[in-house]
């Protein structure tokens, strides 16, 4: 199998200014999962209760996404999130987190998942991540993403996952909190400094931005007019990312670059609508127009200053 | 004469978290006008009191910048600002305004400012702005700024401005508090809507973006591990903005898009160090540099996404 995720599955109940959702298939690993399967096949680990019922289950089968790690715990309840934004949709306020079987999850992995040439750590605490990352050693490129919460309760599981890691994938927040680093160049070369080849960095509605050690990429977000629900954006972002990567090889500078594209692309389509909703009926021919949309943002001809033959302005 | 701005000329007290300056020169015509001065011809239209020296005069000299009609008040005293930073270098915490010769000031143009083939209009009362405007129908292009303090106290003559000029360069908050669109994308088209050909955002740390009727076009900034002081960064953006413009003909989608990244390249070194030290002694090999820096940090190849032979990943 090309990529493997570990995270959350869920139900979520989510309020914006534009409508709501009582109970809507969520999670780290779903909206990654969905997001990655428009580029490469996909594995998912990790837990639902006997409440996740067929209906939930289609939208992978749906996607082929391979769901043979998908523990089942049949008398427990599938981990629920509810939240509401207000007009400032980058901001969610958390109204209710029940764990349920998520509690104790112990990330169990198939001789199949352990093989897989990419994988990326959803937000699970830290000392999982790593655990996870020590079954799967033959990996090419392994990625994570945390949150504040564990940045702030265990900031040196988060540091010794991330020195284990190839790829860091967090927000702007996350990084100057992490390394209590307000100027984002410096958390950046901070982080870099631990371990990991690349460090990518979502900015919301500013776009993204990836480190490396000899190369710095920056683009913006795609201008969306409304954003209807922010929900799973930064885990679509990741899944489109790692999906695009583990589509290629090799893994150079220019298809990381492209990569981060194509994940602000699918973050782009996720805001369009609640939860799943946009990203599942979404097609290729759409991912590329947009793709080639951000080109068409971003371009600019190389043709430095030069004094032209009447003017003067010299020094 | 190819660019003309008017708009202060001042003296400024800054601190930052790396140190202050009890008395440097500053205003928005003078950061604009240097930075400007780097890509064309500029011509300088202020006042100035009876403290302003030779030393002063000296800056604009250097530059080549025109200042016949920086007008002298020898009994007043020159516009002073104080301000304060703190670790969040966007935002400046203003202490003491005196505006001295400035309270009055009214704009007089010699026949040849009135023959500028451009024009920036700094963030004067938008009156005033309306009035300079009249005064150079003959301008291919007139731009202008303006701030939150007339954004609130006279919304409708910044409107009434806007719409008599070609380009606005704002800052977002701006262009939110201006429109009442917390959404950006629908600020700029409201904006666009009252008249002005293209309005470009600046995002401080987060780059610039220009939007015309048909195109979109955002950057990151340059990324910079230690801001210095940011005051005048706005003024430097609009003057290698304009200025570069200036220095071109005819002014087309592409030649705003180098204007754009001209513009961020002087900011960028503008805050690298207190007032207008840095830009003062730039070079343009310095400019160009930066310029093909913004190229490597914002390229990618334009390859669409294209299932593997081997794959899968259809829908």
């Amino acid at each position: 199998m090309s990529l493997l995720v570990v995270g959350s599955v869920a139900f979520d109940a989510v309020e914006t200014p534009f409508g709501k959702r009582e109970r809507m298939l969520g999670g780290s690993a779903t909206h990654f999962g969905l997001s990655a399967s428009f580029f490469t096949d996909v594995r998912v680990v990790g837990v639902v209760g006997g409440d996740f019922g067929e209906e939930e289950m289609s939208v992978f089968g749906e996607r082929g996404i391979d769901t043979d790690d998908l523990e089942r715990v049949e008398g427990g309840k599938t981990f629920f999130w509810s939240g509401r934004y207000d007009f400032d949709l980058n901001t969610a306020h958390t109204l209710d987190t029940q764990l349920n079987v998520f509690a104790d999850f112990k990330p169990k992995l198939s001789d199949e998942s352990r093989r897989a040439r990419m994988v990326f750590l959803g937000n699970i605490q830290p000392d999982l991540q790593r655990e996870v990352r020590e079954q799967v050693r033959g990996a090419e490129l392994v990625a994570l993403d945390t949150m504040n919460y564990w940045i702030t309760s265990v900031p040196d599981a988060v540091r010794e996952a991330i020195s284990a890691v190839d790829v860091v994938i967090i927000n702007d927040a996350e990084a100057r909190q992490l390394t209590g680093e307000p100027n984002l160049i410096k958390a950046a070369r901070k982080i870099l400094s631990w371990g990991p080849r690349a460090l990518v960095v979502k900015r919301g509605e500013y776009g993204a931005a990836m480190f490396t050690a000899e190369s710095y990429f920056a683009i913006p977000a795609y201008p969306l007019e409304a954003v209807f629900d922010p929900t799973g954006a930064g885990d679509t972002f990741a899944g489109g990312f790692m999906g695009y990567l583990a589509s290629r090889d090799p893994i150079d500078d220019d298809t990381l670059r492209r990569a981060i594209i194509f994940g602000s692309v699918m973050a782009s389509f996720n805001v369009e609508e609640f939860g799943t909703e946009r990203v599942r009926r979404l097609t290729h021919e759409e991912i590329n127009r947009r793709f080639r949309d951000f080109k068409r943002m971003t371009h600019f001809e190389e043709i430095p200053f030069e004094r032209a033959a009447s003017g003067k302005s010299g020094v």
